[in-house]
């Protein structure tokens, strides 16, 4: 049913999601502010957002190195948000709030050429996100963008983080293809490089503006099978 | 953005899929035709479809009871294929033609009012199939017949087998919803027995044909939210 592309043999595409799909940084600030504002709350709701993504490696990395059993994102990015309300000079606040605000994470906007790229590549291609977000996370992301995955596959399936191997690798598992028969389409190199190392095919999207004007990744820092000025770029050259 | 229903509260339907969604009984014979037949081998088709599935059970059985690991359903119906094509008269057959004869169970069809019904569903409900078959084999069944998944869970997830409580568990916990969010649609009674005993709600959906003519339940035997004689029917009484 799928067709071979340009690159042969792929039959999937797999997406990293936050910065490469999503917007997170503009989405968070944007949640932050309506939740936060009513209660007289004023803050630069970027850096807000940014030191709330700040959090996020150092978190991940607990889990990776196997010092913390592995739990859902949700949960991590709770715990980032209570570690960086002080730095703010925001109060305790109330668990309504505090749960509300932990959902800003699932109520990102796409990138706006990302629909569209996604259902033409739709067409072609089985996808499914490879993130470190949980399936949660994912499904709420993918109704409010039409995100047309065929699954969620990712951190709460292996039940760990990337960049570890297993992770890419259960997602090449679950869909019964080998790692060449699969394309990682993240913005972001080290996550590129982490896949290439499995074998899967790496196609590279530009955010330039990720964590702010001129701040994101202009071109990858590696060899990939594909480079993209954005994901209808990287459809136009997967002949989708 | 999804809407409750007309039983309060319910997020998200999951899905039993053999038999429920898909007529396995009259695909897999079909299937088995279209393989076969070229060789010069004619059987009864039905005959070889219900054996294979006669074979399920038990097979699953060992996994559920702890004497065997979880592998995926498709590895499941390789064993019984195997064990099976001797009772037929036939003989070891070239390993291309046993891995494609697996691979019927990824070519079944929906029953007729499915598809239609399932884009209702999928306006007001998450939509995922809880069912014993692996991701792969899902995600193909979805492609064939337009099942418009939020992802898959079920077996692969739950690294279990239904009616196992794990299995049911897994997949509301995977969207962070409660048991009582969650309604099973199934066209046998033991499986929405199983989900009922862990707080889900139920609904039934006659399936009178699906072991041959008469040879289906056309009622639940037991207390359900929902019964319905076709899918259609079960989203008129949900209100979609």
């Amino acid at each position: 049913m799928l067709a071979d592309t340009r690159i042969p043999g792929v039959r999937a595409l797999f997406f990293d999601v936050f910065g490469t799909l999503v917007d997170f940084r503009t989405s968070v600030a944007r949640e932050a502010e309506r939740l936060l504002n009513p209660g007289g709350y004023r803050l630069d709701w970027l850096a807000f957002a940014d030191a709330w993504r700040g959090e996020y490696q150092p978190t991940l990395e607990e889990v990776r190195a196997g010092r913390q059993p592995y739990v859902k994102l949700d949960v991590l990015h709770r715990i980032n948000l209570e570690r960086i309300l002080p730095r703010f000079g925001l109060p305790a606040l109330p668990e309504e709030t505090m749960r509300e605000l932990n959902l800003a994470w699932h109520r990102l906007d796409a990138w706006p050429e990302v629909p569209a790229a996604m259902a033409r590549l739709k067409k072609k291609f089985l996808l499914a996100p490879l993130s470190n977000g949980n399936i949660a996370l994912m499904v709420d992301l993918a109704r409010r963008n039409n995100l047309p995955w065929d699954t969620i596959l990712g951190a709460d399936i292996a039940r760990d983080f990337k960049p570890k191997p297993g992770v890419y690798l259960s997602a090449c598992e679950a869909l019964d293809l080998a790692p060449t028969q699969c394309m990682l389409v993240a913005a972001h190199s080290n996550d590129l490089a982490a896949a290439a190392a499995l074998g899967l095919r790496t196609a590279h999207v530009a955010r330039p503006n990720e964590h702010g004007p001129g701040k994101g990744e202009r071109a990858p820092n590696l060899p990939v099978d594909v480079a993209g000025a954005d994901l209808n770029d990287v459809a136009d050259k997967l002949g989708a």
